[in-house]
């Protein structure tokens, strides 16, 4: 196996966030399932925005949080993804690029704008996200560059990569090109809805061995297996995934490989103020841990303190240096 | 007199603000003075940009942060200011409007983009501005409303407005128009090099009575007058103006009227993020007081308030309620 470039390489939905503070009544007057990802056209878009007040505004996505997240320990990365060559898709390459990660696909230039997402964060610090996708919905297998998947040690994907029409393509493209280069590949589940619309798909990636390595957290693993009882759907996960790993929110995550199962707790926080970001940023320090050949454990426990970090504050991209935090707990770097 | 429609209606750049926390080093590097605004070219826009980390971005400027704060202070409140009908733009009448601001500014359909600043928070919390004006460029005297002028209590301006070519032709026709309807007239000397580059004009609107209410931090004031000496400035400064605030950071404030000086204090702070703003919201909590007849020590408490929420966290618009704040602290709304 040739030398990686990367560590890891993530592919997703690129979208500017448009986040807002609100209360729960915006979400009943708009209908919106709480803590959820739902898709919104144009008009829909429109109305929302409308009604949101004075928003904060950052590059997301949520495979680029991850892999902002992952540059920000210190390890090497890169991202694909579809923006526009408008005002907002410059604001995104110039944020993720600034973040040190490499990102060279190409912008489009014709066609629906970089999409973005209204983010409505309630009190509790829960976020509902409504979605436009705009030129994300032009992401296809002539945007996976081989060489590069193959120079990435693990090839990182979300769920949400199933909404648009042709990045599934790009999707199996890469797995396979990783795969034969000797690569891992690791999916997210996304969003417990995704996980609806796409359970069959998802259970077949992970049962043919498409990916190696799948983040859900619990809604998303209830939903894969249609049950409410965890410990069922973790035994059916640790059968379907070759190394599964479940995030909890306040109760940690539980790391579910075919030899065994580890708990992880939770990291400790002062306030949470946005929960935008969590599982992007845990999947960045679990895989980070991983590159850095840290074990489950401290995998989970790097997880555990990106999370932290980022529920902490309005958006999904790190603030401080996620690899100073690891230092200052003892974490490996 | 008749009946006010509005009880602040601000006129200024219409700024999109680009936000990154950085070092000294940066500010070095690209030859910034630390704690300034610097008007900038697109060139050098390009080359700060380019340099910058991954960045927050929010509508700005320094009269529409204020009178986003008169807004959400409860009052009445208006906007005068030129955007492009861009992707920013958008977002920034968005932002305007959702904050309960009349904005009805015809935006420009052609030339320039809508205007952003690079905006470098430094760790101590002080914040350096690099302005490209963009489509703030081409506020003219016919985007002066009489009517909506003439039906405001207190027409607010910033000294920035000096910078474009023709923003102070509009600026003298609102002054000309609020003096005919009987209003007051509020100006910010925005920037002790603003204040460098157009001190004779600044002195001879306040010597002229074009302005009745002028704002100025210690820097500006220092500037204006050539002095290091604080109370031969502050004597000047109470014959000159008809009213004049001085803010001085955690000195708190002075009001110098023509019959005696009012001292204020800072309204006190657990931790200093970002001092973008400060003065902004200082202006909006003063104008604010000065329009429920609060007297001038309330005025000075809540522009006090407002400053010190805004300096609390990232961007120059408020993240709380000022009304509420303002009632939790006893102060009148």
């Amino acid at each position: 196996m040739a030398d990686a470039k990367y560590d890891v390489l993530g592919i997703g939905n690129a979208i500017f966030d448009v986040l807002v503070r609100t209360d729960e009544a915006f979400l009943s007057r708009h209908g919106m399932a709480r803590g959820s990802m739902a898709l919104i056209d144009e008009a829909r878009a429109g109305a929302i925005y409308q009604d949101m007040g004075p928003a904060t505004e950052m590059s997301g996505g949520s495979a680029a949080n991850t892999i902002v997240g992952v540059a920000n320990f210190g390890a090497r990365a890169a991202y694909v993804g579809k923006i526009k060559d408008d005002q907002i898709g410059r604001l995104y390459a110039h944020d993720i690029r600034a973040a040190g990660v490499a990102f060279e696909t190409m912008p489009a230039t014709d066609g629906p704008a970089t999409g973005c997402s209204y983010i409505l964060v309630t009190p509790d610090g829960e976020r509902t996200m409504n979605t436009y996708l705009g030129a994300a919905q032009d992401l296809t297998p002539a945007d996976i560059d081989e060489a590069q998947i193959a120079a990435s040690r693990i090839v990182y994907l979300e769920g949400y990569l199933w909404d648009p029409a042709s990045a599934k393509q790009a999707f199996v493209k890469a797995a396979t090109i990783a795969h034969g280069a000797g690569r891992q590949v690791a999916l997210t589940l996304s969003d417990s809805f995704c996980v609806d619309r796409y359970r069959d798909e998802f259970l077949e990636l992970m049962r043919k061995g498409t990916v190696d390595l799948v983040f859900a957290n619990e809604a998303e693993l209830r939903s894969l297996y249609q049950t409410a009882d965890f410990d069922s759907a973790l035994k059916q996960f640790r059968v379907d995934a070759k190394l599964g790993v479940v995030t909890r929110s306040e109760k940690g995550c539980v790391v579910a490989a075919k030899d065994g199962v580890t708990a992880v707790p939770a990291f400790p926080i002062e306030q949470l103020v946005d929960t935008t970001g969590a599982g992007d940023l845990f999947a960045a320090g679990f895989m980070f841990g991983l590159v850095r050949d840290a074990g489950y454990e401290n995998a989970g426990r790097l997880g555990a303190l990106a999370a932290a970090e980022v529920i902490q504050h309005i958006g999904a991209r790190p603030q401080t240096s996620l690899k100073e935090l690891a230092q200052q707990n003892g974490l490996p770097v």
